[in-house]
């Protein structure tokens, strides 16, 4: 292994699609939402060990996770954990992971990726990675992993790149495109030069500074003034106050969709952002009628239901529904049409000016 | 209050048709089904106390109640409440409570009501009841109160009456009919001499007592012979003996179909045998879309649904559904097409037969 690999996962995120599973004090990533024995970023974390050293792999979260970190990856050391006092997006937190680590390794090259996302082929996943890194330890270049699209999806962002800028296995990007309706979505996969946006970026420590410098200039000062404090017992405390006067914003809008150096591997590896339960859905087992269940669930006449019970010794018996998402977990149950999945954010928000916090 | 008026309470089913709310070790007797604060068996005790002396309302039960009998009664006297060892439907159950009253008092009238009925209209039911006990006091007759049928349910057994014997309130009884099919149902709507059996019979000790003598002698002789351990010690082991060796037969089948002198009050007090889930719905309160719900439960795009949850701290939230049966209780689940209600008994005993005796 490459001892200036570096891998920043974010794992900040609260995944309120995912509610009542998901919850502000227990979110998706710390779930086994699958049902593969590990929770999902500890399926990342293990990927990743692969082949990256295990002290190069940083976990970057809100400080109220620390806990469920340690306790899911309990082999990660305190200075491997970047605690965000809030959530500010994604550029803040690969600006404080890139500053943190250029004070030990300056010449360290990075992969960013999500905490919560599944990948089925991890040899292909590896490949991929592996070309990334090499190409950016050699050119000062942003690469992006781009998955082949196999339908229409409305539920991720697109890259198209440029046919003709072919250089080994990436291509120069040509634009960043956000998450499309469903005709422009179609007209994207019958081009044949766009690509879902995986969120996976890797680049060398230098690049990301120098892009940060050039399009971000104040953050990039922010998190380059306090050098001194990181790895120190004072770090926590900084990086609270840099957080409070913090730009919120995404690495996509404030710098891959601005630079000129953007390069995408287009690929598959079985590839899910699980950003809905219909991509549980599509990533679970089903049985022959399509029910897809995790939990003591007996079912007559129902049919493509996603079904999660978080207590294994509870029995659930469902007769005659079809098409539906069944969560249940101790203190709140979702009967939802599947086709309306994206109205559970809608929901929570109902139920925040309802309940309060107490649900969320 | 009449000193020999007595009432024997029947409250040893298991109704597994509201599986998973009721269970064999809690059924729904003793549950606030209808959530107004009181069990059923609360309600239907607190009913006759208005016009029975409290000391002769006496209750039988499976023996594996007495506890919540104990609890939901506390001012029950022991000697009141009798024991089965098991069910052995109605005619033991009475025959039992009939003799042993007998002992304290020969001249007693009884009126015999299931535990778990709801019944609207109490000072039309008092009436009734008043109205026949006073005549089985009088004369050597079996009352019973027939329901005036307001649709053509196949859920209830019928009572065809005899018009041309009216006397006073009461008529002859012509026959007993069983659970009819739809069409027969209607049939016996349109006639105009149909009423639902509620399951409420009167009778003088005297009566009753001959009528078993002459339609089930063994039983007669067996309760009658241990007349000198009734109000002893001794009284439930005696019990539990003779119940091994007791016929298993309705008081309807035994008795109510065969005997002569049964009369039939045609009346309507907002009566419900609250035997499905489907006669839940109808006596609760339900929202502008027809939503019955019992719990913390937030519905979007749903309607005619029926919900029940156990846990008042639980959040429900259900979309898009339509005619559904939900019940949630700590260790089971129960998401049932309406429609399908009759089938609950069905998905019971392909638990018992799955899981055994855990979820029953």
């Amino acid at each position: 292994m490459n001892n200036n690999h570096y891998v920043i996962i974010m794992a900040g995120g609260i995944g309120s699609r995912f509610w009542p599973m998901s919850r502000t004090k227990f979110p998706k990533q710390f779930h086994d939402i699958l049902d593969r024995g590990n929770t999902l970023i500890e399926e990342t974390f293990i990927r990743f060990t692969k082949f990256i050293p295990r002290q190069n792999i940083y976990i970057v979260t809100n400080q109220r996770y620390y806990d469920m970190v340690k306790d899911q990856l309990p082999r990660v050391h305190d200075d491997q954990i970047l605690l965000e006092p809030l959530g500010r997006n994604t550029a803040p937190c690969i600006a404080y992971a890139c500053n943190k680590i250029k004070k030990i390794n300056p010449n360290a090259t990075f992969v960013v990726a999500a905490s919560d996302h599944v990948i089925l082929n991890e040899k292909k996943f590896q490949k991929d990675i592996e070309t990334g890194l090499k190409a950016c330890s050699e050119e000062e270049i942003i690469m992006t992993l781009g998955i082949k699209p196999t339908r229409p999806d409305t539920g991720y962002g697109y890259i198209q790149y440029l046919e003709e800028t072919k250089k080994g296995e990436y291509y120069k990007v040509k634009t960043f495109v956000e998450k499309p309706d469903i005709e422009l979505a179609k007209a994207f996969l019958a081009s044949g030069d766009f690509v879902w946006n995986s969120g996976i970026f890797l680049f060398s420590g230098k690049t990301i500074l120098n892009a940060f410098q050039q399009y971000l200039p104040e953050m990039s000062e922010q998190f380059a003034e306090i050098e001194e404090v990181y790895f120190t017992e004072n770090e926590n405390n900084v990086i609270r106050q840099l957080y409070s006067t913090c730009q919120n914003i995404s690495i996509d809008y404030g710098i891959m969709e601005k630079a000129e150096n953007v390069y995408v591997i287009p690929t598959e590896f079985g590839w899910s952002d699980l950003g809905t339960w219909g991509s549980v859905y599509q990533n679970s087992e089903k049985d022959i009628l399509g029910n897809a269940s995790k939990g003591n669930v007996m079912i007559y006449n129902g049919a493509n239901n996603v079904i999660n019970i978080h207590d294994k010794n509870k029995l659930v018996v469902i007769n005659g529904l079809d098409g539906f998402i069944v969560v249940d977990t101790p203190d709140a149950l979702l009967i939802c049409k599947a086709d309306d999945e994206q109205f559970i954010r809608q929901i929570v928000s109902d139920i925040k000016g309802k309940e309060g916090e107490k649900y969320i």
